[in-house]
């Protein structure tokens, strides 16, 4: 019991410490730093070399989308000892399929004609780990889903939104951020889950586990 | 009669030419302007200095945004023949107030407390306008509405989101594309609208007056 007290007791005081560290960017979406950047989150860039890996038979994209984030989150945060790491991880659903990254402009045209004039669900997964000093521990994760309905798009929209570059290296060939916004009618939920990660509910995780600090880039610059 | 076909084909011709150079932003909100930029189509500013005037007196916050955006289009192209004039107003709605740009940090708080924990409306009035030779023209308007979800803020919240400097020149004292993303919890219907300019919507708007051309800035860059 009083073994168990002073884990706990150490745990705390380990997290304190961290929170007062720049949190850590488990991904190389340049997409997520610029979210972060602009609610003034001081961070640093972590992208973890080991491969995703999910069993996705029989489960649901939510289920898989937060495995990744937990992995990466925990892969960084084993490396680094007195950190918090955020992974992160989007995914596109179209009825019950989970559409990726284009692998050419032939997929891209293929994704984007499924997707207009319909609705689909954006679902980013995100995870916050500690690098303690008996390893990896998972602090939170939560899956924050959006609803996007795409306007109805003509094939020479479709094939100038392409000419555009976007598709590429985006979950379900667009990015709202971009030219991609031209694409979308509305959306219900999250904007900033489309683009890749919930600020407003990551900024929730983070007060829960006992951050302070809205504006916090802002204060430093003035102080 | 034959006149009439006669004047119905010179303004269509009038037309045809001034969509295929750079639209005119009657606005002088950098976030507009970005917004275009966004998406690729080409545009120039002149800003209206004529005041914005309108009988608010038993009108509704849409009736009075549509007529500012109808008034801004109208003034700079009534001096600039030839031209595609875009004029837009964006005003937030909590029940039955409508909150302007706030006179100051007192106010600000007042906004940003009567926000709190609770859903308001965001309408931005888009009006498109043409320099005819025989004066200023209205082609297209439309009122776009969101509905905005705010968290729960605290004291301190509040205080240190005011502290970015962010509230002044935003109508309810909050920018979404900025640290205030962290005030909202989600929204309903087009982000940028939140941010000053329903983009879906106006790109709509232009296509059925005839312009063709998403990605447009970027096919150029290909070209």
């Amino acid at each position: 019991m009083t073994h168990l007290r002073e884990q706990r007791a150490a745990q705390d005081a380990e997290l304190e410490r961290a929170l007062r560290r720049p949190l850590v960017l488990a991904s190389a979406s340049p997409r997520r730093a610029a979210l972060l950047r602009q609610v003034g989150l001081p961070f640093d860039v972590r992208v973890s070399d080991v491969a995703e890996e999910a069993d996705e038979v029989g489960r649901g994209p939510e289920a898989v989308a937060l495995e990744h984030a937990c992995q990466k989150a925990l892969d960084v945060a084993g490396e680094l000892p007195g950190r918090l790491v955020l992974g992160a991880d989007t995914v596109v659903v179209l009825g019950d399929q989970v559409l990726g990254k284009p692998s050419g402009p032939d997929e891209a045209r293929g994704m984007l004609r499924a997707l207009s004039g319909r609705e689909h669900e954006v679902i980013s997964a995100v995870a916050i780990a500690i690098g303690a000093s008996d390893g990896a521990r998972l602090l939170t994760e939560h899956a924050e889903h959006t609803r996007v309905a795409f306007r109805a798009l003509s094939d020479g929209e479709i094939e100038r939104y392409i000419a555009t570059g976007e598709p590429p290296d985006k979950a379900g060939a667009y990015g709202i951020q971009g030219h991609g916004a031209l694409l979308v009618r509305d959306i219900d939920g999250c904007y900033f889950n489309v683009v890749g990660l919930p600020l407003s509910r990551t900024w929730e995780m983070l007060v829960e586990l006992g951050y302070d600090g809205i504006g916090h880039g802002a204060s430093d610059r003035d102080a």
